[in-house]
């Protein structure tokens, strides 16, 4: 099995390295064909983030027996457990006393998490159920952790020098209370040192290329500081970097201008959750432009993509989807003689489309494309797979071949990322000659 | 926290209730913030297939140890354990090691394995690397479960009465040997009584009116036989039935048929992957009809979904994302005057875009969309998520109006969701006059 994608499993803090911690998720729910557990990552995110050994993950059911034998041989074997679910006020909702079991301490209605309680209800004018009540019982040696986006506290407790977390299992509630007490808590053990990671997000470049280019990088700042995780039309170039703030920032800071340099413009964002459309609006924005779209195989997804983003009506004016050949004629201008001469899928009907789109729609640019998304539809000259991106903007329109592989989504979902990758280029005024040289071959061999 | 989705706990076979498992996957990476354990997934519905108590998941590195002790907490607690992962070549993969230590086994090279091994390395024409040599190894007892699609076998053992499966982590690997040696297994046990589920799938009803429809049928079946899924625009209602294969087959049977009765055409299909554009599409093929689009909110999503499946070509002519109101006009002849009077979100102004996309595209069908998508946009008479779908057929277009909850995302979502249905009941000649009146209001509400 490979080793933890992203970070080696060498790369820890030195004070943190020691500290081994697990995670018991509880919920019956969890153990169903329908539910995976998911809270985990975020917890696995902020414990690597420290530097901390995540030695395993559990899951039980809302059952006491099963929530405290499991507590027990993790307390065991592990220094911090970071228990989730089962805080709410339902009888289903054991975790309190699962672990109020394994500790051998006693639970108590705390007067004043009462308080909070009542006034939480109050604040809202619902009335209390009694079952609510016990959201107010509080573990012998507990601080109550607050919760201001739900019912349930958090607990933390330390027994025989191991410390316990309790979080509630909403997704919502256990983000604020890691970042609330989790985080400081781990801050103060570590004394301010951390594993710090940033990320350069690339796109339409095969990974093979990529590795090549950041060879020098490798060398200069050490293989584990640097990951790369490619999927379908994007890369992700992750940066690591461990220490105290004032020794992590310069470093990642000039590991991210190494980078840069040697991938140059292909890098299209340093946001974790920046999308390539995203990018596209802004730079349209920004330089005041609109866009259309004329998609013949990709069937919308171009048009959907940049109009997923809020804002989007600045600069998309709209689209055409013209799957059936004779709307190519009707909507684009595409002359019948190119069609019958070169085949919808060619260079020279997505050029006349792109010119076509952008005259009758009126936009300063417009991305066409078509192409040969499979399962059937191919042949020995043109094999699924083969799709033709292009741009009109200013002067004739730019086409590129690409020759994708993999089924019909990926095929769509590759050229959209294609395209607006295309767009992205001409409104930096990006050279594209010498990345086409690196990029052109390797669409099909990712 | 809420019980299992999907099934009752209590829903179990007799002969199998009293059979407790646990599920241990084993990988460093799974501990990482990156990658989900989700081959339990799988595994969980097969064992409550069969009625097996699913009391925990573990997952734990690859560490001897670590494997070892968990397998050994497990073995006191369960009758059967499913381990997953950790079996292949390299020095990281060390399942087969910790088992062994765990129940005291020896591990010795099995000749026939090593000869299983060399003939597939042989058939791929691939020089076998001694590090491979690990794979022929078998814990002592064991055994060996043939893996056709990958160089890992399984095994299975007994030990003190409990029964350890191992099995490859590469999903593929592990779907085949869960088919091949599991389930003939657990039929064995349970002596052909298992639990089995249908599923109704049904679109744009609201889960309130759903429940209040079939409320007759729980009377008849119980409570714990029909259990209802609602996300954005879809509802599943899956049904179960336990016992023998003669006992479940009628009794599904006819709970499906009462279910088919209570809720009528809305049910769109029973297959457990069928979309709603697939159904669309299947439907428009077996009546020899076309279809195109108009969309305005939905930027495209509609146009690429019905063209996401394979053949849609035969069906789908093309279409138009018509953001800016300008082109509402030039691509299908919306009337300026429309558009002031009533704005581009209006009844009006849907109805002209449908009848414009199906005369000037040249279909029989057009789907028509315009709406408030949000966040931004929204006034106090046409607040955020309020949508109009239209459909041009035979006659004058149909219209109707929806007030959808969510974020942008969503809105878009359940506007297309509602405008294939749309489509879809207009191509059964389904009497949506009942069926407006129980589902507009709920647009909103759901």
């Amino acid at each position: 099995m490979e080793v933890g994608s992203g970070l080696p499993r060498d790369c820890v803090t030195p004070i943190m390295q020691r500290m081994r911690a697990a995670i018991l998720a509880v919920g019956t729910e969890l153990l169903g064909p329908d539910r995976l557990e998911s809270n985990s990552l975020l917890l696995a995110q902020t414990l690597r983030r420290y530097g901390v050994n995540l030695r395993r993950k559990s899951i039980v059911g809302d059952v006491v027996g099963d929530i405290s034998r499991e507590l027990n041989t993790l307390l065991r074997e592990v220094d911090l457990v970071l228990i989730c679910g089962g805080l709410g006020p339902t009888a289903d909702d054991v975790t309190r006393e699962g672990v109020a079991t394994a500790v051998d301490r006693e639970l108590f209605e705390d007067a004043e998490q009462l308080e909070v309680l009542k006034r939480k209800f109050a604040r809202f004018g619902m009335p209390m159920a009694d079952t609510n009540l016990k959201q107010a019982e509080v573990i012998e040696g507990a601080r109550v952790l607050p919760n201001p986006r739900g019912s349930a506290p958090g607990m933390v407790l330390e027994v025989d020098g191991k410390v316990l977390f309790l979080f509630p299992g909403v997704p919502k509630e256990l983000g604020g209370l890691m970042r609330s007490e989790l985080e400081p808590w781990l801050e103060e053990k570590t004394q301010g040192e951390a594993v710090e990671t940033r990320v350069l997000r690339v796109a339409c470049v095969g990974e093979s290329t990529l590795e090549e280019r950041i060879l020098s990088a490798y060398e200069e700042f050490g293989r584990e500081a640097i990951s790369v995780l490619a999927s379908a039309g994007e890369i992700q170039v992750r940066l690591t970097a461990s220490g105290q703030l004032r020794e992590r920032t310069p470093r990642l800071d000039s590991m991210i201008q190494r980078l840069r340099d040697l991938i140059g413009d292909s890098v299209y964002s340093e946001e974790p959750e920046g999308s390539l459309e995203k990018v596209v609006g802004g730079l349209l924005v920004s330089r005041g432009k609109t866009v259309v779209t004329a998609e013949s195989c990709t069937g919308g997804l171009i048009a959907q993509r940049l109009t997923a983003v809020a804002g989007s009506s600045a600069y998309f004016l709209g689209g055409v989807v013209t799957y059936a050949d004779p709307l190519k004629v009707q909507l684009l201008d595409v002359p019948p003689a190119a069609l019958e001469q070169h085949g919808a899928v060619s260079p020279e009907v997505v050029s006349r489309m792109a010119a076509g789109a952008q005259k009758s729609l009126g936009a300063d640019y417009a991305l066409a494309v078509s192409g040969i998304a499979g399962p059937g539809g191919g042949t020995a000259n043109k094999p699924v797979g083969l799709v033709y991106v292009g741009l009109a903007g200013e002067g004739d329109p730019r086409v590129e071949e690409l020759r994708l592989p993999g089924d019909r989504d990926r095929v769509r979902w590759m050229a959209s990322q294609w395209s607006l990758d295309l767009l992205r280029r001409e409104l930096l005024q990006f050279d594209r000659d010498s990345e086409l040289v690196l990029n052109a071959s390797e669409g099909g061999v990712e």
